[in-house]
């Protein structure tokens, strides 16, 4: 990093079905919470970077970036940012940018998504957004499906069982059950996740994150500095189009931000002690576990046998993750990093890194915090 | 600037209804052509702002970042920034803290919209997303609406004329002549422009800007020197919505950004010998010019009274601006810096300014660009 950035503040709605709260009440609530987490007068913020994918068609409202800073007294100078679902790091990766360049001191990177006013069908196709429209939607594909032929492939070629398949939720799940801004906080075995209704083979519901609203807030600073600080934050992109890529069962931008990420941070893969990573689908989980180096390829399942078994120092999604703490889209990348924040400290851990992609991993975006108070 | 910033290749397609060019091949168009005006090897783009507003509702398309990413062999890093038909400018002003910030060293800024494939009334309703979804829209407002608000108002403050007003489009259509990327280059009289039909009292079809497809690449660097420099980039921000405003007959986020970019640039007012304004509607050209400075309050017209007689030596859209160029909402910003490169060249002056907004002025993204070469 040009220059040490701090969590200066945080703050979350619930994740869930919130059918009292509009957009901007959730953005509301979500600054409300960060600044009072935070010494900072609100003034002081100079800049506001605003993630959100689907508010054009959720919403009928583009444009957050001046609805955010509509709510804010001074009206500072805002940009919204869109990478689909992994637009919360891209968001928070861009405040950075500013950060350094000097051009603010002090950003609030507000995450928001309203997802349950539209009916799933809408949800459904705008979330197909984040593939791509010429060359993956006329397939008739959807997301459950594009990830349904990558645990397919992902199967053949490592004998991956339906069974081990099903850990990953379960696991989820249980750590969502401390979690109080969790969607779902009840438990879920492993067996109840493959008796789940079929969504896209071999996919099932519960393999599935769900529809969320929610918002997150995060302050970063130069000038406020706290206990926990960015020392990486590093973006990649890939095709958009599963079509364009050599293989389904490996994302290379997660593998190419992670490979950048660890340089800047001047770490070692083994320093990471805790993990918030992007279950968008089971499968992907898997996935991200080999991308991000901390399993062979086709072994990832592995880190989440050992969860469920408790037999792993690693902390992985300790939220609940995307399938059981909820996927407000947008909001996950941010969400990630404010978890992973009091994730360090309830641990006492030192290093933990966020993993939030967009689409099929065509975009990714990581980042390393470290815990100054270790 | 915390670093020198130039624009070191650009590019345009056409602007109009390019009914044989999906959104895809609009972008990749506009890099060809930025990459052919340049020095530079692909590969040393290492990142990519996209500026889009409505793909997501013209197009079924998100992740516009990945998108423009699969078009270059080497997928760079790549972030969309939305802030409605300002997200040209203000994907320029991130493009330069990525730059400032050390991060990047060459970024393609890339502005792409796809508009004609859309019924005009879903359009219509995809743009009314740059106003307040909960403030603005259930009064039924649409954005000739707001602008038509705006014109009776301001023609009672200040006793504007319809026949005044309908300078303003001839002056634009006469500028759009020589331009052969614009989308209507027929001259326009006065007469004409007061006697098309009405759509919003008293702001007639001739007053209004178009909706155009159309694409923009604007290659940033600070490795690859050239003879344009941008001098200041600053953005601010408003409400979303109107009725929050005190008065809507002026629009202070072009105060703000106008007195900051003066400041960064470190040059008089009267140092900017050329303009490239938000031409949305009519009347915004007008209160743009007071805002700017270079009118007095309720005197903005007279500018273009000058300029409809060739008695002022400024240079005002030259391109045509939105309403004979053509206005694809986020490509408009990135355009304007373009077409003023090219200004500053053929006119052989100095100092050059382009001004551009997202709603009415809820966002607000202003660009100096200096001619070395002078």
């Amino acid at each position: 990093m040009q220059r040490d950035i701090y969590i200066a503040g945080s703050g979350l709605t619930r994740f869930g079905e919130l059918w009292e709260k509009s957009l901007r009440d959730l953005m509301d609530e979500a600054i409300d919470a960060a600044l009072r987490s935070s010494e900072l007068d609100v003034l002081e913020i100079d800049l506001v970077v605003v993630a959100n994918m689907l508010a054009e068609i959720t919403n009928d409202q583009a444009g957050l970036g001046a609805l955010a800073s509509s709510l804010l007294p001074h009206h500072p100078p805002a940009v919204r940012v869109e990478s689909a679902c992994g637009s919360g790091a891209l968001a928070l990766h861009t405040a950075c940018a500013f950060l350094e360049s000097g051009r603010a001191k002090t950003v609030l990177v507000l995450g928001a998504e309203k997802m349950t006013d539209a009916p799933t069908d809408v949800v459904s196709q705008a979330l197909m957004g984040a593939a791509d429209s010429e060359l993956d939607a006329p397939a008739g594909l959807t997301f459950p499906g594009i990830f349904g032929l990558i645990a397919q492939r992902y199967m053949y070629e490592y004998g991956l069982t339906r069974e081990q398949l099903s850990i990953v939720s379960s696991v989820h799940h249980s750590h969502a059950a401390e979690n109080t801004f969790a969607q779902f906080r009840q438990g879920l075995t492993p067996e109840a996740v493959s008796a789940s209704p079929l969504v896209s083979d071999p996919l099932r519901l519960f393999d599935c994150s769900p529809i969320s609203d929610g918002a997150a807030a995060c302050i970063l600073s130069t000038e406020h500095k706290s206990s926990v600080r960015l020392c990486a934050s590093q973006i990649a992109s890939d095709t958009l189009s599963i079509t364009e890529r050599p293989t389904i069962v490996s994302f290379p931008a997660t593998r190419e931000a992670m490979d950048k990420a660890l340089l800047e941070a001047d770490i070692e893969r083994s320093d990471i002690q805790a993990v918030e990573t992007h279950d968008c689908f089971s499968i992907a989980a898997i996935i991200n576990m080999e991308d991000l180096g901390f399993a062979k390829e086709g072994k990832g399942v592995k880190i989440y046998e050992d969860l469920y078994t408790g037999q792993t120092p690693l902390f992985v999604n300790m939220s609940g993750g995307l399938k059981a703490c909820g996927h407000p889209v947008a909001v996950t990348g941010i969400k990630q990093v404010i978890d992973m924040g009091k994730c360090l400290k309830r641990e006492n851990v030192q290093y933990g890194l966020t993993h939030n992609f967009g689409g099929a991993a065509a975009s990714c975006g990581i980042h390393i915090l470290e815990n100054l108070a270790v």
